[in-house]
């Protein structure tokens, strides 16, 4: 199977050892499920090896865009590790969850001055800064606060990891941080160091996403670190983190490949050691931002499948009970998706069907000409690996609920319940 | 100007005779606007002018998904229209609205048995019906009921229209409906007129969006009444309602074109009756299904600048505090917008800005590359033509809460309010 959390029973598909026909009984269709086990090794995988390779206080931040409601935020709590947050909307799910927020860092590209005065007011950790707007706003308003706010400075070290162009991000030309190309870079540093009431703790990058070689990592990290040897040698400023990014890649289809986390981060490790050796640089704290390749594959989403509409000579549209509103990354990138009809599970998979949402949008698919066991109406179909950036880009279209979301641990226990019609309406006047 | 509700006074751009920023003073950022008497006057027209060429009881029914809240069914209501809804939620929100639901017609590729009860148990005039499953279901749960269901049949007629696929409808390769080409559509008219708890009042077709010129309709109308023709020889069945869809185009740019409905509807309606004389046929009650052309350039959403990042040889990136999650047009289909620097109208607008939403994702764009008036932080910027598939398909992606909407008609008025963290958290257990 595509992940070790997946077995097959009575021709029934089980996930964490749940069975996932039970489950859409007990808990209805569209469904999504958590495997509470993945998340917390993952998470446990990513803090034990960091901490074995790097100087003591690195540690992973969970990259909670990812998938954020208030249980995930218990969950890092519990588990020991950093959070990555990028609007007030999470940072204000992870402290009504009980995160430390001194674990917390802050992206985003545009911060309001009512975002950072909300994060200060709660006592945020680290902002990561995008721009000087930014910087000067925060300045000003810490000043205003009378204290001092740490922040690190995102910069984007000119990489392209030929990842899907929405969700690269290390290049030069992108929304994102200050360019060390161009010089903007070193300019931002002095100004930072500058001012009185931020203090610079350390440098940012994020290379993109669905990568599965080191190579982009390590790139990064030199380009990183010479940088970190031109501020030591025209500031005298040697930072105490270096944040670099997320990106691990995640098995979707069979086809995909696989990276190995620990020896991954160990790897990277030597490579970091060597470069500043070579430099003759004291290793920063490094930081990663693992989010996809925490949640991704510990989530599974499940489906009815309603009409079935044979079309000779073009395709088989199997529509289910949700669709892009609960998973728009087949609408927004094409995504590929492992699908598998889950009450079918010992016959063959020699039926070829367009998985449609049930939106009113040509577009609404989840994916297209897939091998699966044929259905009928009532079957269940689960679409696997909708961990990551599937809740968290959800949407009312149609005005479609949103579906509920099940943690699977020693018990199954809603999470996230199922939205309502009188929830759908609750802000018309 | 784009469109006759816009217009500039002291340098600032006023919408539906509103001053905009003195609103984004009033309501904050982001904010969306809907002119009134805009929407009015779009339902009002098509009922006048389809009331004027086609038989009595022809009708528009506004195509709600494009976007959905109570204080537009009773719009709806109030002048006198029809509503097309994909959902329970819609439908939810139409009952909750007080919308007479003896003129709503419920569209969808997916209708799963407990919708289909819903609905029926509110009094729905019609479903229409895309497949044999959904026929069946209404049958028996109409029987169950001891009523007999009035809907119609899905159609594709085989047109492609040119336009983008996602939003491309009337190909045989389509998940909706039933294909005329393959002999499909007669077959499932046979069996609608064999079951007993339903009866078959018309057919549906949907060609597709954004369509300038009248010949897809014609075409279409063409297919339906040769499929017609052949249903009164086989069958002696000749429907009372011809559902020609919605699909006229909106002009989002300069470039875009512009279509005149009262003409494109007078000579549709020539077409029709010429070929419906061909035939001997009785003309049918004509529905058209206008979503996008009533409410799209009835809407304006206003934002803030934010962070402004000029990268030298590459892109200024000016960035709003909102994007994707409030407007996912672009990301998903590069959709065109108009962007206007709304408190400098009278500055030149020679600056090469790409907007950037506020997202933690490089796609989380507006647009690219557009000719504005240089702004500044805290300057507002407006992208017109918001009011269609913008707020109906928002997300909480990044946990960014939704904007409210305030309707501007004699006085301005709150009719979404804007969304809370309390609200963004409310499902979390």
């Amino acid at each position: 199977m595509l992940h070790e959390n997946l077995s097959v029973k009575n021709g029934r598909l089980h996930f964490a050892g749940y069975d996932t026909i039970e489950l859409c009984e007990r808990y209805q269709t569209p469904l999504m499920l958590l495997d509470e086990n993945m998340i917390r090794s993952n998470m446990a995988l990513y803090k034990s090896v960091i901490s074995e390779f790097f100087p003591a206080g690195s540690m992973p931040l969970y990259a909670s865009k990812a998938l954020s409601f208030k249980e995930m935020y218990r969950i890092c709590k519990d588990e020991g590790i950093g959070t990555d947050i990028v609007s007030i909307g999470e940072l204000y799910t992870a402290i009504s969850a009980g995160f430390p927020l001194e674990r917390a860092f802050f992206h985003g590209n545009n911060k309001l001055d009512s975002d950072i005065e909300f994060a200060i007011d709660n006592g945020l950790g680290y902002f990561i800064v995008d721009t000087y707007d930014e910087l000067y706003a925060i300045d000003r308003i810490a000043k205003e606060k009378s204290i001092v706010q740490k922040l690190l400075l995102r910069l984007t070290p000119g990489i392209d990891p030929h990842t899907h162009a929405a969700i690269s991000t290390g290049k030069v030309d992108s929304k994102f941080g200050t360019a060390i190309e161009t010089g903007q870079a070193l300019e931002i540093v002095k100004v930072a160091l500058s001012l009185e009431n931020v203090k610079l703790c350390g440098f940012h990058c994020h290379i993109g996403s669905q990568i599965f070689e080191i190579s982009p990592f390590c790139n990064a990290s030199d380009i990183m670190l010479d940088f970190i040897n031109q501020t030591r040698k025209e500031f005298g400023f040697v930072p105490e983190y270096l944040n670099l990014g997320g990106g691990f890649g995640v098995r979707y289809v069979e086809s995909h490949g696989t990276i190995d986390i620990r020896q991954a981060i160990k790897d990277i490790a030597s490579h970091v050691k060597a470069k500043c050796q070579e430099y003759n640089l004291e290793m920063p704290k490094i930081l990663f931002e693992p989010g996809r390749s925490i949640v991704a594959a510990a989530g599974m989403t499940l489906y009815t499948v309603g009409s079935i509409k044979e079309i000779k000579g073009y395709k088989n549209y199997v529509s289910i009970d949700g669709g892009m509103t609960d998973n728009p990354r087949y609408a927004l990138y094409q995504s590929d998706y492992t699908v598998l009809t889950a009450n079918k599970m010992d016959e063959p998979t020699n039926y070829t069907a367009t998985i449609a949402g049930r939106c009113c949008e040509s577009g609404d698919l989840i994916q297209e000409d897939v091998q699966i066991a044929k259905p009928t109406r009532g079957d269940k179909l689960a679409v696997l690996v909708t961990g990551a950036y599937n809740y968290s880009m959800a949407s009312n279209y149609n005005k479609v609920a949103r579906p509920p979301i099940v943690m699977l641990g020693k018990t199954d226990r809603v999470v996230v319940k199922r939205e309502t019609l009188e929830h759908l309406t609750a802000l018309d006047v």
